[in-house]
């Protein structure tokens, strides 16, 4: 293992021990400090941000978007610093005991929610990954290492050189957030496979991060973010609320997971409703490729391919399908869906229960858009990401998702 | 990937859907089916058990505890009917909506539990496992994916084929329980890579086999067994109690994965405890391998190294250290502990808090025996084996470690 991921594994192991007894007041105490030195150090952060930018533009893989997701600003820094107030204001998950029972020989036997104990993060080059993780983290009284891109290499030290002043001025060990500074592959690697000392890794960013850290991690992965998400209009659908909802699920951030990918429409309301929809989405710009009985409502159609129905095309594109009944819905979207956010639009109640029922998904709603899957929307008050396995956290993960529980048995001489 | 593995991860996949929708009273009933089964066709499992053990016979990997493991009786057979009985009268888990809240939007978002879908279970040759794994992940509405080891193969594939006799009955695919039939490790490899089928893996068996899984599955795991559980004896504690516990913790039954591997007293105690607890654990045949200061206690004290700290003798082995404080003895817990359970015998209010907080162990106890960690004795019904790791469960999985949750949402045409 390299040395410097093995040190800081070692360090960020004892750290652990001592966040998961740290008082509530304490941990809030040291997320309002650090919010408030990004205020005050706006002007070193911001420096740091442009020698990455500046870097960054001498790179290949440079695009405007990027750039754009790299670039911290004044007005990031203090959106920053504002949602570490709001994770202080949150209760603190650890300590709840989820239930107690007694046993027939007296043991009495409870549950306890404690902190995972270390984080690791792997994360592409988004700066505010970096303050959000390590205050979620830390709020749950757990230790955190970071591994974010060599693009943000720069931004990432300045904001955790940051973190760690606040933390030691409440005596806490700089372990409790540290960042891993060589930027090679193999220093991910070893983190990956630093089960002695990582509890849980989370891989923040696209589909070839996220698959990577899969393919090569020993330690316990939190699989997040891949959203083929689908809406389907069924038979006797309110027209006005599908397309409403239908245009709000495509268009109104089309860059996220929440966002719709796939429209399925019942051959019964097809030509009610196709003509209205196709019509909407196009005056928002959005490019619609349908199966052949959709592109027979409108020229504008390009024809869908398979590669459609199984394409998270993050932009204004959509495919869209005509279904000849509830179950081939149903059956189209558990197949080709990521098991993200999933939606039928129907006044029949039967079916509206079915669907929940049936759809194998972190989210299923009824008559509503699939753009509120989000740990703030859902009321969790913060989020780490959105879950789409099945073990430990699915759906949007609030700092819950970042606690264990253990068992915790009191007796009085019991012998077995 | 082999074809035998990939056409029953297909059809497990597909059973997985029909299993999750199906009622909690059928779900019994072919509990019940199986349960009968088994007793009515004891001399056909009997007869393909014999195969198994005169193969076994003629292998290098011979033991008697191997031949114990590995064979069926008609009491065997009786007491898995007895376990299916037990595991079809437990509370269906699946359906419980186990929190529900109103957004100012007016969305209702709930979580309701739902089963994890498909389940690898990697075993060695304990066919008792096959029906127990199996029964249990159906119980929560789950498709199971069994890869038993080869020395049991002909008992695996005649329970399978007793249970699928009867999901047939109840028009149940027979996939929803399987078993890989092909025993070459290349085909277990394929099942751990199975990522767009199975949803969760669990290795049941020795330290080896859980090792090869975690390193080689891109599945989720968990991680269950290890156990080097200690007992801390604290200053204060009452002597024939700390006896009673530490003697029951060692030999009630040495073999298993609760039993205490390493005792630690406080050394205010030492002079009064250790001899006492001497003489009564080498009456009951147990070798003592002590530090400096435990070995001035008795001549039949041998010296122990840093290796028996590490060690899980599951055996009539103990080591046993005198520690200078209480720190100490939480460092040493901490420190070479398998994070399984852990125990303190006290009668000081604060320091039982204190090992409570600081011991991170699924299962930790204050005045009684670590022999208690048990889904069955801790009154959860059934056990699927017992997690040591944080995440998803820890401690003991019943029923609901077999399950999961989804976000449902209740809308009326709200858009972001």
């Amino acid at each position: 293992m390299h040395q410097e991921v093995l040190e800081k594994c070692v360090q960020a192991y004892g750290a652990a021990a001592i966040m998961a007894n740290c008082s509530t007041a304490l941990k809030n105490n040291v997320l309002e400090s650090i919010a408030g030195s990004l205020q005050d150090n706006k002007k070193k952060i911001v420096e740091a941000n442009i020698a990455d930018l500046e870097q960054l533009k001498q790179k290949e893989s440079y695009t405007g978007a990027f750039h754009d997701r790299l670039m911290l600003t004044d007005e990031r820094i203090d959106s920053m610093a504002e949602s570490l107030f709001e994770i202080a204001a949150l209760d603190d998950p650890i300590g709840e005991v989820t239930g107690m029972w007694k046993r027939p020989n007296g043991l009495q036997i409870g549950r306890v929610r404690v902190p995972i104990g270390v984080i690791g993060i792997i994360y592409e080059a988004r700066p505010n990954v970096t303050v959000d993780a390590a205050a979620l983290a830390l709020k749950a009284g757990n230790a955190v290492i970071l591994r974010g891109s060599s693009e943000a290499i720069n931004s990432n030290k300045e904001l955790v050189g940051i973190i760690q002043k606040c933390l030691s001025v409440y005596e806490l060990p700089a372990a409790v957030v540290s960042i891993i500074e060589d930027t090679e592959h193999a220093a991910a690697l070893d983190l990956m496979k630093a089960n002695d000392y990582v509890d849980l890794l989370i891989p923040r960013g696209g589909p070839k991060l996220i698959r990577t850290v899969i393919e090569n991690s020993t330690v316990p992965v939190i699989q997040t973010g891949a959203g083929n998400c689908h809406t389907y209009i069924d038979s006797n659908a309110d027209i006005t609320m599908a397309v409403e909802i239908a245009v709000n699920a495509k268009v109104q951030r089309p860059g996220v997971c929440n966002a719709m990918e796939t429209l399925l429409v019942h051959r019964d309301i097809a030509s009610s409703y196709l003509p209205k929809i196709i019509t909407a989405l196009t005056e928002h710009g959005v490019e619609i490729r349908g199966c052949k009985k959709t592109s027979e409502y409108s020229p504008v159609v390009k024809p869908a391919t398979e590669t459609d129905w199984e394409t998270e095309y993050l932009d204004l594109v959509l495919a869209v399908k005509v279904v000849n009944n509830f179950d081939e819905a149903i059956e189209h979207i558990n197949r080709y869906g990521t098991g993200h956010s999933e939606a039928i639009i129907t006044s029949d109640y039967k079916r509206s229960r079915d669907f929940m029922a049936r759809v194998d998904a972190a989210a299923v709603y009824v008559n509503a858009s699939t753009r509120f899957t989000d740990g703030f929307v859902f009321g969790l008050g913060a989020e780490m990401g959105i879950s789409t396995q099945k073990l430990h956290a699915r759906g949007p993960m609030g700092l819950e998702a970042l606690t264990s529980l253990k068992y915790i048995i009191y007796g009085s001489g019991q012998i077995r």
